[in-house]
């Protein structure tokens, strides 16, 4: 992070990984006054949203009551697509002062770059599948949708809407063990279904605000996408964020998956 | 029907309803050439394509050896969308100089009409939820996608692929029931998750050929969507189908749904 010292503000009922080596402080999405109060304390010079934050859980909002002497403001966080929600966010913070900047600025080198960074790489099926998986996830997101799709041999088996990028590739590992997805392959004079191929394609949304929910992959996405018998994941380079960077290629690697990094 | 003589041709795996009140032929959707024998035989005036047809399962694959015979054939029928798909159907059918016409133009008294068919009609907040489910059913169907969502308060919560539309459906209760979809509410002094509102929306492709794999909803789809907690169902006056048109109906006005029908 350009040297600067970094400190963590993390938002209760949503953060879960380790932020042992950062100060940390524990801030409230409902309870923005709280929120703001630590960001004035620490003369925050200026303010990086990271992770992805959909709709809070049932859980995180009980817990906030006090939220509700902002009834207005928590209406307007609850409603409509995450974009808006996160564009509320990033207007009230930067209203107070503080200046919201986009990770990939703060730290370009966990944005995947252009290009293959595995051993494997997409054969014609799945540029094919690639390209298709493009449109498709660029259609959604000028409708305020998801940000990930699943193509397999011209056809797009799931489109990720709330259930989240794991959801969805749980979803086709699913549908291919049951029947509907699979296809059909000449294996000497014997006709098999075939349980593998595909790709998952993940993207920003056309105009997404780069400073708020950076679509994500990491070790997981590579085993979901692995146990689901895609051959690959796509991603828009410069604007999805691997993280465990290192871990996530690892995985790929011993799984013969390929992770490729597409330039708009 | 208009009065004329009815004779279903059944096909294979993938034909589900009782016809037992008409003269049935079963078909091979994987073996052409006997199907084109039967309509040969018959001497049909014209063919109505009726209930979807996806991808045909493993088994009925497995089941059509000699379908090999015509590889080229099998190999572009299992590719692509399922619009893909279809027309190729239509081409094979035409070609052979067998008319097909639509559903709607047969009996067009199956298709819905614009207006509202049950008790129940949308509040404010579920007319914005279908506009939304409109524009996203559309911006879908021109990627040659599935042809339902579930928008609930301003936001897509689930996008039909491959998996139909009642696993749709069951993806959102499921989604509910977890948390992460849950909206807040105030009753009196407290805050409850309420798991209830939203609407499906249903409609046909932009640019859907009519003749083939009309998007359906029935009772079935009705009381998946009332498990859901949806409020109701808004589908494309003109060019959704709807089966059993009475216990349907009779269902959502029991379970308290509106069932509206927009005109484009």
């Amino acid at each position: 992070m350009r040297g600067e010292e970094i400190i963590i503000l993390r938002l209760k009922g949503f953060a879960n990984a380790d932020f042992s080596q950062f100060s940390v402080h524990d801030i409230d999405l409902l309870d923005p006054s709280s929120a703001l109060n630590v960001l004035q304390k620490i003369r925050a010079g200026s303010v990086v949203l990271a992770g992805s934050v959909h709709k809070p859980g049932v859980g995180a909002v009980l817990a906030a009551r006090q939220a509700f002497s902002r009834r207005d403001m928590l209406r307007d966080v609850l409603r409509g697509g995450d974009d808006n929600v996160l564009r509320g966010v990033i207007r009230l913070i930067e209203d107070q002062g503080f200046p919201v900047i986009g990770l990939g600025e703060a730290a370009p080198s966990l944005m995947v770059q252009p290009g293959l960074l595995t051993r494997r790489s997409p054969d014609p099926t799945s540029q094919a599948d690639i390209s298709l998986g493009f449109d498709v996830v660029r259609a959604m997101g000028a409708v305020d949708i998801g940000q990930a799709v699943i193509v397999a041999e011209h056809r797009v088996l799931a489109v990720e809407a709330v259930e989240g990028t794991d959801a969805m590739i749980r979803r086709v590992a699913s549908l291919r063990k049951s029947g509907p997805v699979g296809f059909l392959r000449r294996r000497g004079r014997a006709a098999v279904a075939e349980r593998t191929g595909g790709v998952l394609v993940k993207a920003a949304k056309p105009g997404q605000d780069m400073r708020a929910d950076l679509p994500v992959i990491g070790p997981n996405t590579v085993q979901r996408a692995a146990e689901a018998g895609l051959f690959g994941i796509a991603v828009e380079a410069g604007a999805v964020l691997v993280v465990e960077m290192e871990r996530t290629i690892a995985e790929a690697d011993k799984r013969n998956l390929f992770i490729l990094g597409v330039g708009r």
